[in-house]
């Protein structure tokens, strides 16, 4: 089973004539409280678990498409184009190539209010607000769900960025993905805040795809990793419909520093943090024994994002000055 | 089975009369190459698998033991008075008492010529040294199987420490832990280097034997240690064998950063590592990209342990002048 294949399983015969431009489409950035790591299909980003996320309000990528009359595609980042063989500009082509149905060229305009590939998941908005883009240009009208499965064929986490709030990305059983897609959780929690935490906004020292791929390889410690997923799941969906905070600050650290304890154990080692990120810890754990309820989560960067209601946003603030309050 | 009944199946009948003074006792501190995480008796220290180490040359413990006609212990600690009720006088006199026949109290001097408490294995090298000591005092001419019991009883991995180069502490299955010792390894391999990067000398956050329950008890990764454990051994003994040097340091550190990664799973977290210790690793990682065969190990503290050839010393020492390397 390719990406084609699905494709095909999803438009049908949805072979409309494309309107000359999209509107301009936003998608979230979103962080995953119980983390996505690993695939069970390399091609379709199948993951090996659920996962589970809060999307980061209007922090994300923004983006229209329109045909070109060229020969080849365009993209713009943040206004600056992109170099054609440019890591950027080849992966984005190649997503493209599945819905080019008359050889049509795009010019994709993308811009992002995130840093670009240090673990804020820049990927999974662009991908998500790139779907939203085509889905108007083809005019599709496709359902969020097969939207999310479009979004993960060109990054995994895109399939949870499609969605406000809270969104379960579900893993599916079948071999086609046509069950892997995220769904919104119905509970709002509108006290809930994410900071974003940025001790280094340079570019990964290993994409996240290929530190997956190693640790489902070579870390003996990531065999237990469904099994925590899987409870970590129920206690996190409990605190969610408790509005518990505290439980859920705690399994969400709990599940991030295991995901990277899965990587620490991979050889050779991948340890996204830095001495920031260390000191940025350390100082959280102290505040937490002062009283503070303030937990953290962690991706595949050196990028702390913490987690704490908004009562004590002025306290956090305080103590770190640095940080990007969403609301 | 209590300590007791453990020390009765040792020294069986040998209830000599005390000499008045024991001479000086040395034990190297001890570094394991594979790691003992996680007890399978609390009591009796009986680990859940294997460990391996190497020691550390001059570096460890001296001491000697007498008997005086006081109403308490005394212990002086690199020729400082104890106060009695310290951790330090209080964890010793509760094992001297394992071997009071007549109530008799003793004077303990033990210089340590290593940091206290720093994960440099200080409890190990001084339980060692003291059960030499003791064996001196009462004369019981132990055989060094018995000895290294003995000296697990006080700290599990002081059972290592009674050995010049590697010591292979076999856990054992009986529950009475009469199999659970370490003897030497023949191999000697003179060209091996540690060096002692001492990044910061404070005492821990969390003892090791906290640390140790916690992990067990609340990490899920955990699980697979024993496993990965039984990998490493077949690895590492084959590295020693045949002299690979590239092989032992690439086992030993993964088997050291997989030891933390169980402990970063565990809940509350446990993150020996502070901003120095990642940078040092991260600067290990880079001069290893550019050739150099460096690696490294690291136990319940922040120190990193360096692991080179003798061949390379000087270059070590330029990019690391506060290494400490034992020969």
């Amino acid at each position: 089973m390719n990406k084609s294949d699905v494709i095909n399983l999803i438009l049908k015969d949805r072979k409309n004539t494309p309107k000359t431009h999209s509107t301009a489409k936003f998608a979230p950035s979103n962080i995953a409280l119980i983390k996505y790591w690993g695939k069970r299909d390399n091609i379709l980003n199948l993951p090996m678990t659920d996962s589970l996320s809060l999307s980061l309000g209007n922090k994300g990528a923004t983006t229209s498409i329109e045909i070109i009359d060229k020969e080849n595609d365009e993209f713009y980042l943040n206004n600056e184009i992109q170099n054609a063989d440019s890591p950027f500009s080849l992966r984005l082509s190649a997503y493209l190539d599945l819905f080019r149905f008359k050889e049509e060229h795009y010019r994709v305009r993308t811009q992002l209010n995130i840093p670009l590939a240090a673990g804020l998941a820049s990927s999974a908005c662009g991908f998500a607000a790139l779907v939203l883009a085509l889905n108007d240009l083809y005019a599709w009208e496709l359902s969020l769900s097969e939207l999310s499965i479009l979004a993960r064929l060109g990054s995994g986490s895109a399939c949870r960025s499609l969605y406000k709030g809270f969104a379960w990305w579900q893993k599916g059983i079948h071999a086609n993905g046509m069950d892997s897609y995220a769904i919104p959780l119905e509970t709002e929690w509108p006290e809930l805040r994410i900071g974003l935490l940025i001790v280094d906004g340079s570019k990964k020292l290993i994409d996240s795809r290929s530190a997956m791929e190693r640790t489902v390889k070579t870390s003996q410690l990531y065999a237990m990793w469904a099994h925590q997923v899987a409870h970590d799941f129920i206690v996190l969906n409990e605190a969610i419909l408790d509005k518990d905070f505290v439980r859920l600050g705690e399994v969400s650290e709990h599940n991030a520093l295991s995901m990277h304890a899965t990587m620490i154990s991979a050889w050779p080692p991948i340890v996204y943090s830095n001495a920031d990120t260390v000191n940025a810890m350390h100082a959280i754990w102290e505040l937490r024994k002062q009283g503070l309820e303030l937990y953290f989560t962690q991706d595949a960067g050196p990028n702390l994002k913490l987690l704490f209601l908004e009562k004590d946003s002025a306290v956090v603030k305080e103590h770190f000055p640095g940080v990007e309050i969403i609301d």
